[in-house]
């Protein structure tokens, strides 16, 4: 860990402007030997150069052995070391910032303003880690004095800290080519909690995924640290990703995509020698509630913003207001006019992937066949682009419809116009497990938003007033999970500083000698925690 | 809420000398359907009375709606309401505890003191929850505050607190009528949290699983909540155990038994259209690891206390320590020797029911083809009595055999000999997960120990010096978990302070009316809780 943190200038400019097109296996470019692949750009409708291609059973075999190789002394690091590392790590992608913000911009057909806000959203999570680090609540640290003369037994002396689980199978997401990728949440959570990182880069982003590798893997040489803390692989999902998650080395698994795709790993997981943790967050349609009050003073405003929050990214955001949900009223004419209007000036914005193209287009017609069609955007110019859409249905209909209860990832959203409040709550009792569930409500909502509220606790994993549901900021007290099938565990949260606690298990320590004790719970707080002593949080 | 929470004296002895053979569901006392089960008496070895038994889907369906209709007002209490409930059964269980641990000693032939003691546990775990709650850091409150002059874009107000999942199934333990049973660790951690409990009582002690149940329900009552927030149901796992892990308004399984028992629900339970969380203890071996110094200047103490762990209540603990792991030594001949010698002086014990008896016989038989006996207790006196046994064998034979690895439930260990430190760490590293590991080390041992400390934190939830893993002290900082096959979920514990987390997941809250934000997350800290603000923990 002696070596200094600065910036390799030479090797990043370098690495910016060679894409090899290989893996990067602890520390070392792998060569593929599968499928082809290429970044696509779906602005310019061509393919990105070089090529890649997929890895085989024997990376994950490689990458694997590397990972459980570097556990016992990666998890031995302190925090301030993985800190430091995590810093490094951010440090290193700010200084390939220019060439790794074009080649995502180009790789993902997303605008500018949002990929650079996107690199700097990833290493502010890199660095909020490293400050959970530092504030050492993490370790869970509690001790519960001896007690020798208690009778009929003596207590004995019994403290707890959290431990990371081992290597963690990260997944790369295709909407998020940095922030929910190589290094994104789920990387730098499970770094934080000293467990190694196998990550299976997204094919939607090969180039993206290799210079953001190069950037960890160049942080973990200048920390000192095993080469093996961190690998990038490439392959499919049902082949190479699933062998990844049935490895017995792995411990656990972050992944950020498709509701098929994450109840895929589910399963692998589940039905393992040694089942493990999987962090899926898969499908949400982020129900938005207008209240009478709201719609009344300003629905037509309310109108506009909402098709800005729809179309931005092309609606390619895990948190996009697929569902609006609001009793008949002027107000919510009003709302659908102004939405429409709006709507109606949004141009085509390219999408992802050709594929999920497809499955928008696809999705759309669906809804088309089963809900009265609202509006549209401007039509599309390129064969990724999203053309959004609006639909409106009925109550009932959408309760019993699971066409119009599924997600559409992308720029489509449905309007449930209920007759009464007891149909709203209908609506948002029927509804799945969610990521968020927005309110619009004025003063003299309260009391129906008051009603409300209890019923959303149940169905999302964050509640929002006023506001709309894109836009996740990473913070302390942010919840990016929920029921299922919003993620397949509804405890965690992939975003924020408790995203940490996914990859951590307690373990206690009793009569344990005190020279043998982790710092984090030896006698006189040498780590200065928060730690509960006999029930109680001190500092002392 | 305005009930006082004075014991109905009269209620509670009448229901110690008159039980019914009836489940209790919400309240009500209702008559099974299905096959005829009894107490039975190991030490006597006679069926008691009265008849239980088993109920159906609609018992399960009648629990289930009552639960799910009870949770919206039950999780609306706040903590010290749930505080004094706990403390109201706590108080209503001592109040028949003659009559109670008169029944529990003769449903499971577990000594009086042992029971007695038991009691003594069960209340103080529910006095412990309340402590937890009044506490208050279960909430987990955080609070971003808003930073409307953040560029390029303002930080709403973002708040986070727990909330409880929903009805909880929890299902008794035969080893524990008590303190694993009907209002045991589960059910008080999983009430503590807000959550109602629908119960699945053990076959093996209907009796006191139906006096704790009339303790809980009339608790319930006391303290105006609703009747739905408990029901006690018997039946079959495999049929009634299914059909209530698998009802869509139960939303967490706690559960302490055998593997296949654990694994048949953690099946269950993924295979739901919402899959839901079980938290299974199952089955651990609990290695003991006798380092070179202390065999050598007390290997006969040891292997004296060694066979009083083992013995103690006919060996029908998680924690019963089945795996001893020394390097051949003179000390561990006299171990040897000391451990033969106390056991063939140790008493045949009854086993709880006449299946666990004639399980446990034929785990011993199989040990007995594959290992050298080393000896054995007192002949058995009756048909469920456990006779103990311990076996000896070399580490590659260990390390090769499924059959040396495995549980034997009851009194039956087995010594592993390695023939160095190198082959004891393998060992180590060849075992499954456990509840416990435990080392006896001298101040010469401590190298030695440090070196098998790291491997022995990832194999186990509790690592124990110079003591025997039987007895689980509850208490903050206890880990009663570990990871698979000891339990399915190793990031919980289901002893201590800690197991209410299991039943709780977390909600954010952005940018919501100050008029309608839960108190834990309140402007002014209304309850004075420890709360993280911008990252700081305060009682601000």
């Amino acid at each position: 860990m002696d070596a200094p943190l600065t910036v390799d200038s030479m090797t990043a400019t370098l690495a910016a402007n060679t894409l090899t097109g290989q893996m990067i296996i602890a520390g070392t470019p792998v060569s593929g030997t599968g499928e082809q692949v290429r970044g696509f750009d779906p602005s310019a409708g061509k393919s990105l150069e070089p090529v890649y291609q997929h890895g085989d059973a024997s990376h994950v075999e490689t990458a694997c052995a590397a990972a459980a190789d570097a556990f016992a002394a990666y998890r031995a690091t302190t925090s301030e070391q993985r800190a430091t590392f995590l810093e490094a790590i951010a440090t290193n992608i700010e200084a390939i910032s220019e060439a790794l913000i074009a080649r995502a911009v180009a790789e993902s057909g997303l605008p500018l303003p949002r990929i650079t806000g996107e690199v700097g959203r990833t290493t502010g999570q890199l660095r909020l880690f490293a400050g959970v680090l530092r504030e050492g609540s993490w370790n869970g640290a509690r001790i519960d004095t001896a007690l020798p003369d208690r009778t009929p037994l003596p207590r004995p002396d019994i403290r707890q800290r959290f431990i990371p689980l081992g290597p963690v199978a990260v997944f790369g997401a295709s909407n998020f080519p940095l922030a929910f990728s190589v290094a994104g949440g789920d990387t730098a959570s499970a770094l934080a909690a000293g467990c190694p990182v196998v990550v299976k880069g997204h094919d939607a982003h090969p180039g993206t995924s290799e210079l953001v590798a190069r950037a960890i893997s160049d942080a973990v040489r200048q920390s000192g640290l095993p080469a093996g803390t961190f690998s990038l692989l490439f392959g499919s999902g049902p082949d190479l990703g699933i062998t990844l998650v049935t490895d017995p080395r792995i411990k656990a698994v972050g992944f950020t995509g498709s509701r098929s795709g994450g109840l895929a790993l589910v399963a692998a997981a589940a039905a393992r020698p040694e089942p493990i943790p999987v962090y899926a967050e898969m499908s949400s349609i982020n129900p938005v509630f207008l209240l009478d009050g709201a719609l009344a003073t300003r629905g037509d405003d309310l109108g506009r913003a909402f098709v800005g929050s729809l179309t931005m990214g092309s609606g390619q955001f895990c948190t996009n207001p697929g569902l609006v949900i609001a009793v008949d009223s002027p107000g919510l004419d009003a709302f659908i006019v102004a939405a429409r209007e709006a709507l109606s000036a949004a141009p085509a914005t390219p999408m992802l992937t050709p594929n999920i193209a497809r499955s928008y287009a696809s999705g759309v017609d669906a809804l088309t066949g089963s809900a009265d069609l609202v509006g549209r955007g401007e039509g599309p110019t390129g064969e990724t682009s999203c053309r959004a859409a609006l639909f409106a249905t009925d109550a009932p209909s959408f309760l019993n419809s699971e066409v119009l209860q599924a997600e559409v990832f992308g720029s489509s959203s449905l309007i449930v116009r209920c007759t009464d409040s007891d149909e709203m709550h209908a609506v948002a009792e029927g509804i799945e497990g969610q990521l968020t569930a927005t309110v619009h409500a004025d003063d003299s909502d309260v009391d129906e938003a008051g009603r409300l509220l209890p019923l959303l606790e149940l169905k999302a994993g964050r509640i929002l007033f006023d506001g709309w549901p894109t836009g996740v900021e990473v913070c302390h007290a942010m919840v990016h999970g929920g029921p299922f099938p919003a993620t397949s565990d509804s405890r965690s949260t992939s975003v924020g500083a408790r995203a940490i606690e996914r990859f951590l298990r307690p373990v206690a320590y009793q009569s344990v000698p005190k020279s043998l004790l982790p710092s984090a719970i030896a006698d006189g707080n040498p780590e200065n925690l928060w730690r509960r002593i006999d029930g109680q949080l001190t500092q002392d």
